[in-house]
């Protein structure tokens, strides 16, 4: 099976990269030819089933090069994230949108069987909200980067429909703890909040503590994301965007489960300095889904945040003093 | 106050044109100025504030040419129909979403002040529905006109959030009855249905007796595309789409309507002759919608359809038999 992944460079694509070549346990996906792309250079694998280029996805020339023939799975994880999408609209739109019908336009051509995984967030939600999201809750994003993400979830159904592609988009929620280092996400300090401090390293909270969150860690997601390729497209009905499940966290939760699990000193590092304009893009996220029907195509889900930071801390050898 | 109507040479294009001009009653925008477009230059008119001119606005460079500078108001009405959009998708998509943005950043550039009021459809509703439909339904369109739609309503709501312009979306219910001829729209017939025995000519219904349409006349709904552009975008909230109010009426229904208002002879033309094609995508229309928002913002619905056959007979100075 040839298996194409988009932004692989980055903390989830690379994750994503790691867990369909895995072998033990086995992916549920049977790759034979995993291309990992990104705008630069992923860094190169010993498994000969990989192909690493740095492909411009917003040069409609390089999605047709990437697919090529006989492709069996893309995985669409590219994208300009939200605080960037909000600082440079233009681009913003050409990366988040224009590529992805590119993309979806090149599978039309070679590989109409192909399935489509979109990349897709909960930041499609926003607005009047009501007090539970299901799955025929409107989608009324109030950032540029949710608008995209929408405007690709209504593509990726069109071409569904008429038999271009074999796609869904699947909205994640928001990922903690992300490894590495902090980004252009409004939902950057969801990680950075629990990594810093358990390096050692201040961390600024920029929202209320009361603030809650729609959480999933990097595990959790990727199992899903992969899961969301072997279903098949009737199992979906007559709309390819599936809420993929989460906890509602508050701010104050998070750091009372880091403090449970990494003791006083760990949590004490981190700093409050209220962020107007994170805050309010953050407020504007919904944090409270109804599950069930994620949960009932097979989609797999957290069991508290405390349970997320254990994850967390055993995958980075931590030891904790 | 520079007024701009794509698709003026369109049914409702030219009759919004007709009541923009209009001084008794008077027009609510005061139009000292109105440039009407479509693919073909929109026939003449001897009032002197008009200015008509031909123009492909799915041509980047068209957008820039028809707005102009100090421009007040934009009503784009401009689109491919349903039928044509489904049996051409890259010219649809061109067409209903590429011209729209076209607009939309030529506005921003010259007058982003100016109001954008953008006819979007109940075509944006579609698969599991809700047994009524409020402001926080999904969209999720079945066909490829809903989805350019749905995406140009995400657009002219991030725009306007963003302050690039002041949009506003009215989703436009079916409108009937509409004077001239069948056009490719899967709705045509519902016009048809009542035109054409009217005009002692034999009409083809495609669909189903019992099919439901969410209804409006051509003057509710022209009366209703003005009053858009005079609401203060204050009024609109965090999400610029809006379910214009209109009447659920089942074909049957309409039929015993026409044979109460003209006659039997007249009721009588109508043949049946089922269309797989049209039924399956008129049913996957919404026909029950909560009006009591858009009649709040002061939109105006029709009181039933007797009374709007009789306002196109009225308009149309037939004279019964």
């Amino acid at each position: 099976m040839k298996v194409v992944v988009t932004g692989a460079s980055g903390f989830l694509g690379s994750r994503l990269a790691d867990a369909l070549l895995r072998t033990e346990p086995p992916c549920p996906l049977n790759v034979t030819e995993l291309i990992l792309t990104d705008v630069y250079t992923p860094p190169p694998r010993k498994d000969p089933r990989v192909k690493v280029l740095a492909l411009d996805l917003t040069k409609p020339s390089a999605a047709e090069e990437l697919v090529g023939e006989n492709c069996d799975v893309v995985f669409h994880l590219a994208a300009v994230v939200s605080g960037q999408a909000e600082a440079e609209f233009d681009y913003g739109l050409k990366a988040n949108l224009d590529a992805t019908k590119y993309l979806l336009d090149a599978l039309r051509k070679t590989a109409p069987n192909a399935k489509f995984v979109f990349a897709s967030s909960v930041g499609v939600f926003g607005g009047d909200l009501p007090p539970v999201i299901d799955d025929l809750t409107a989608t009324m994003p109030q950032t540029s980067y949710g608008t995209a993400k929408a405007m690709c979830e209504l593509l990726v159904n069109d071409y569904s429909r008429r038999g271009f592609v074999d796609g869904r988009s699947v909205r994640l929620p928001t990922v903690s703890v992300r490894a590495g280092v902090a980004n252009a996400a409004m939902t950057s300090f969801a990680s950075g909040i629990v990594r810093e401090p358990l390096n050692g390293e201040v961390a600024v909270c920029p929202v209320d503590m009361k603030q809650e969150l729609w959480l999933t860690s990097p595990a959790t997601v990727i199992h899903n994301i992969i899961h969301a390729a072997t279903l098949d497209a009737s199992a979906l009905g007559k709309w390819r965007s599936i809420n993929l499940p989460g906890l509602c966290v508050s701010v104050g939760d998070m750091i009372a489960a880091l403090r449970e699990v990494a003791g006083d000193k760990v949590a004490s590092l981190i700093r409050y300095e209220y962020n107007e304009t994170i805050s309010r893009m953050v407020a504007s996220l919904p944090v409270h889904f109804d599950n069930k029907s994620a949960l009932k195509l097979g989609f797999a889900v957290d069991a508290n945040f405390n349970e997320i930071i254990s994850l967390y801390l055993k995958e980075k050898n931590y030891k904790l003093k």
